[in-house]
């Protein structure tokens, strides 16, 4: 038989907390599973530094990426039992896709790496172009298995997280305002976090989505499902994924690395302080195989290191990221911003070195985007389906997801070392420049 | 205001997806979470290598020591509002005894380290004289927090994870067939599992719990609830931690360590293969510095460094174990255990040493163990209080608990590499063997 | 010892699917629960005819009320706990209002009937003033134990549910935007329909709930919890409480119950059709006890014998009740209102009596009513407490309230027979008339 | 289209808290939902006077019937799924015997009447004798859909209630020790309880359920799952099942009708009082039509009536059953029964008709049943299969299931009223009575 089409005798199962049973049928996907590139995805948080916060947000993108493949064979299934194409073009689906988007499912995730978001910012990685190059060099254990499918498949998987393929259900089911990806995070970071405004109905969800020649929409009569989706999303990223302490903590983070960064030459001395993964990073000559043995146990055990280091600020930064000692912060808008370089001076008169102690940060998010002819970028709008075949936008009926439409949520926030806020450790000399600091800081917010 | 008694001016909450909230009220709790032992649980997974079984299982020993210490707050707020002391010998609960028991019950883990089961095995530690020690010793800042309580406080707070403290209900809070220790464990290794059968009425337990003079009972009404969670912490036994892949892995782990042990001569080079957090016990020098300095992604990071060793042993064994490629594993009983040095031998034969890719592991529990007066050593049994005071022994009202008593729980595997299954990967030569030994397995059991 | 501080040597516990256990602490909530009036709740559908549409909706009055009573228990704990007064006009919680909170929050329903809001719009009975009657005539159990507390506590009791009682705390606690009855219906109607979005957060509201000189507020650092329960409400109207086919079987039983009060007349003949139990209702001459041997069940056994009654109206409604036969419905606004007159002329033709066979209903809900300074009766709005004290009003600071503030949700519908969507049943006759009146129905709504 | 292959052209869904959705693709399916006799389920509580005990046991026969047909539903998918025939005979499972299964699983309860236990040990009926005439007799509305099918579909679907149908798979998934009936109602009840001791892996039972040629059985793989069925069904007979308050008021409705029986020539009187619908069971002359009149409503309708009664004993049975004022109870065994004569002796002296006021009840379930050569009856066993095909009882691998197969858990108690332990309402006269009686009750069981 081709490899294509082999189905396991019987169909494996894997035991998970969020969605019950996760089901694999195709050795194709047990193989990818079973590479050494999807394996490493257990050793790299979902959420990375948001577990100093949420405690029990300690899961990993292997468990989120098993998540998402199992949505979207659940929507594969169901669009097959329930609208299977007759002839091409119809709109309907051909379920020879399945393939390629339970593999670009299981794979979207597969190039990031460890604290993705501050790594990135500091070495000029791209968790995307790297997801590409993983499941098409052929110097992957993902590449070869792909290519036992045949010669362009991992191609085509490749293109549908990079929504260029042929075929936008596909693209979609992976990729949308309400996809596999962002179902599975939000239940799944809802479960883990004990924050339970995550939760939406999913078996509904799954239910009232159908593909149609533009992709995949939903029937009317499950509107209120897929509002509620919506709102739990904003609710999420307003309570969890925005949440300051996290925020606090990828800046010292970032920090860190920077400082790390600046200080590589002279950890590149062979000794137990080298952080000999990294120095590929620190001298930007990195190629694959190098990002690949990162994540996080390993940042960590150089951030283990380094708080003996020589260098204060290094050893410092490297001791409040390790041992969570995280920045404290205000929020702050346009009227006050001005203020801001007066606090920083506060701060500088207090001793600490306002590059590495400082930040300023904002955390907005678009709940919800309706189509706007005016921007040249858009994402795709949640269509719903009448009875009689015509299509409406999401936000043109409910009056919940109109509200929120287009706004950006969330707030700008000023970090500063917490010892600006508490002056017991004897050191009293500075008294004035505490006094002064805090009278502008009430109710969580900086004021005149 | 004293310490000891200094309350939170407002209690804090950590939001928990199993407890949903666990409330801290002093600030010597506050100041021990935020010490750098404490801080250190986060990265030693709670369940070890199980996570690759059970790929939810990722939580922490930080998460369950904060759910030990919650479910300790809970009983002492239900024996305060129920059974106060009225004087001196009463068998009823005195509160003063509660900071001494929180503190307990967060810190009996805290000398766990990574993988603490196989690297005892290798390294000669001992997680319980270390827990003693980081809370006894002047270096820490476990020990700086309980010593501002008062001159004898952390030795207390030690001699009740030593089972020496004078007063047993604190004892038992911590440690006993009952105690807030396993119901922590079972509820939140069944939630990050999936593993419902872990379950059992939290809320009612405590309900029923109630403190004597020879420590904690149960009141008769509540002997389903008890009941219910000896079955329950039986069925997490059977289905979770004698999972024969995760014992797979732990041999694996195991193995890869003892190989690295001996060739530890070989390691100290200083180059990036050296595991230079590991030396001090590869040379059987090491103090309670170096022992917190160890955790889950240190000693993967060595492994992942170890993939590229010459050695090919320990290169093999490190890829086994960091992309998870378990050994497979069959039953046996004492009728079939002569067949297993013929099995080695076949498995010799295949190309494979036997010292590194073969083991023996037995995995047995004892689901209830009733007072026998003829064992020197037992555990509390379970006393279940009648509505005239009287006692009355678990097993001898309960027929299901009474049909597990004193029965020990498990099977005996013999552990072996798939290879041995397998026969694809052009090995034709030896395939005289592999059928010979297949020949002696059969539904998941060693036969004649 | 007196009677009112009567504890009870052991507290009760009652299982409750919702709120895990009910705890019963005092000798006259007990008795209350004991008595016929309070028993005669079991027998009484808390949603009424909702449970045609939701079938898991089965539950009653009596276990709301529990529910009530528990959530009222455990934000009297809270205050407690957290902010007990130290003298009088400080706005912190005077614990000897705990009972007359509890009795309050257990009765406020007991004045409910058999489809309360159906049988109040035919025989113009108010459950509001019979709960007040229930409470103070020394005629029902109910009063003669409030009685035994002293000769106020009844009245005291109906002048909380009545919000004249004197302490506001006590008043919002059983009713106000963010209320124990409130947020126990959500709930258990959400537990019950299986309708998930009416869940929301219980243990952080009732945590960040507080007292104050006007009566209880909320923690700003609980905006998020409190804000997740007005989506939740909203959401649970717009889903559950507003669904078409409850309205239509609500609409059915109005009609059905007038008329039988039209024909009530011939009702009156002491036989097997004979309504004993509403005779008094018909003629306009009841009390309290008869109104109190009313409830779903005999209300049903009523229907049941008049299935078989000789009016064909009467019959036929209630055939359409009991068996469930829904009339079907559309939307319709200001612009396509004008057509309701042609429709009813269609199904007249049609053969059905238009007074019996047609309705027009609307449900529409305010999420949340912030004060508006120009209208004269308004609720109570939801206020923040901000960390220096100070207030906020809820819609002012969350964006998602503040899109819902003061709009009315919801529809108008137009209910008719399903007969008229349906020409199965050998009627071609009038065939034209069908085809006119489907013409005008499109996407379930009205059209030109 | 042929009746019987129709399908609806949307599959239709009941939100169903226990399980989710409930999916009707059959049109016969819809069309026997909404006969009168089914509909009339709807006013049946599933537990009877359980919900005396445990308030939120609400339910109805309604929703338990259709979550059996939903499991029964998901079993036939999967067993096409994993297991379809291939020719006859194979042992696998041939789809076109669906539609038997699902209707016979639907109607599997359709002859339940009003409080039946009670109601047939009073009136001599047997409800799985009505539920072959429902569905059988030309009269019902049941009966006439189903003959659309076919003219011998109606008796197939009796058959299989009754264990006669051909096919011991679809028989067995209606009724055998792990059916599609048991598993529903154990995890509804759990759900309504609250009593979670019900719960259990139904994912993963129907996961491992596979068709042979002697009916239904399990996986090897799937045992501790099939293990965790049996002792939940355990618990929730020991726990909620045979609780003795619910068996109490069993004891006063039994007693209430069986004097109304003796009664009811007075009561055929055509006034207030009489009990029309209940007069065909009075005179023992009672067709199908009279009993699918009654349910709880009717019932409860009457005792209301009777409480006004001039005939004491019925007057005050009908208050302690509608007003919920329980009988107590004692346990008692072989060694104590000889007490109860005189216990009934105290009990007649202290003025009450024993014949009314007392009752013996026992309650004993066998928890599993393997096969036992020596008994005539016997239900099916449970069969593991190995992977080799093999089969083995479940008894002989799971220790627990063993250590409980073939005993009867239960108790037997003796019920009297509660006056006789407390002495409150002046009744002095008699006190030395009580003091004997109540010498003989200690720690809730009869003693010497």
């Amino acid at each position: 038989m081709e490899y294509q089409e082999k189905l396991l005798t019987r169909e494996k199962v894997f035991r998970d907390p969020v969605l019950n049973y996760i089901y694999v049928q195709h050795q194709v996907i047990l193989d990818l599973i079973n590479t050494k590139e999807f394996q490493r995805l257990r050793r790299i948080k979902q959420l990375g530094p948001a577990s100093f916060t949420f405690h029990g947000a300690e899961h990993s993108r292997f468990t989120h990426s098993l998540g998402v493949y199992e949505i979207t064979r659940r929507i594969c299934d169901g669009f097959l039992r329930n609208y299977p194409t007759q002839e091409a073009g119809d709109g309907l689906w051909d379920d020879s896709q399945r393939l390629v988007a339970l593999c670009a499912a299981l794979l979207h995730d597969i190039g990031h790496g460890a604290y993705s978001h501050t790594f990135e910012h500091i070495f000029g990685t791209n968790h995307e172009e790297i997801t590409q190059e993983i499941i098409t060099s052929p110097k992957t254990e993902v590449n070869q298995v792909l290519s036992k499918i045949g010669p362009n498949f991992a191609k085509d998987v490749a293109s549908v997280i990079d929504h260029t393929y042929s075929n936008p259900q596909v693209v979609q089911m992976i990729s949308s305002q309400c996809d596999a990806d962002r179902m599975d995070y939000l239940l799944r970071d809802a479960y883990n976090t004990g924050a339970n405004y995550g939760n939406f109905d999913l078996t509904r969800i799954l239910r009232v989505m159908r593909p149609y020649e533009g992709g995949i929409c939903f029937e009317i009569n499950g509107m209120h499902a897929v509002e509620d989706y919506i709102i739990s999303r904003l609710q999420m990223y307003m309570q969890v994924y925005f949440h300051p302490v996290s925020r606090s903590m990828e800046v010292i983070l970032d920090h860190l690395l920077r400082r790390a960064k600046e200080l590589s030459a002279n950890l590149d001395k062979n000794d137990s302080t080298t952080p000999y993964l990294l120095m590929p990073f620190f001298k930007g000559e990195f190629d694959i195989d190098d990002y690949l043995k990162l994540d996080d146990g390993v940042l960590n055990t150089y951030f283990i290191h380094w708080i003996d280091s020589d260098d204060k600020v290094l050893s410092d930064l490297a001791d409040r990221f390790i041992n969570r000692k995280p920045f404290k912060s205000v929020e702050f808008n346009d009227e006050t911003k001005y203020l801001i370089p007066n606090m920083r001076d506060y701060i500088k008169q207090a001793g600490f070195d306002v590059t590495y102690y400082t930040e300023i940060n904002n955390s907005f998010d678009l709940p919800y985007d309706a189509y706007d002819p005016n921007k040249k970028h858009h994402t795709t709008q949640i269509e719903l389906r009448r009875n009689d075949g015509s299509m409406i936008e999401l936000s043109k009926i409910s009056q919940l997801v109109s509200a929120v439409t287009g706004k950006h949520l969330g707030d700008e926030r000023f970090f500063f070392p917490k010892e600006m806020l508490s002056v017991d450790n004897n050191i009293d000399l500075f008294e004035p420049v505490y006094q002064e600091f805090q009278k502008h800081i009430k109710n969580d917010e900086l004021i005149n």
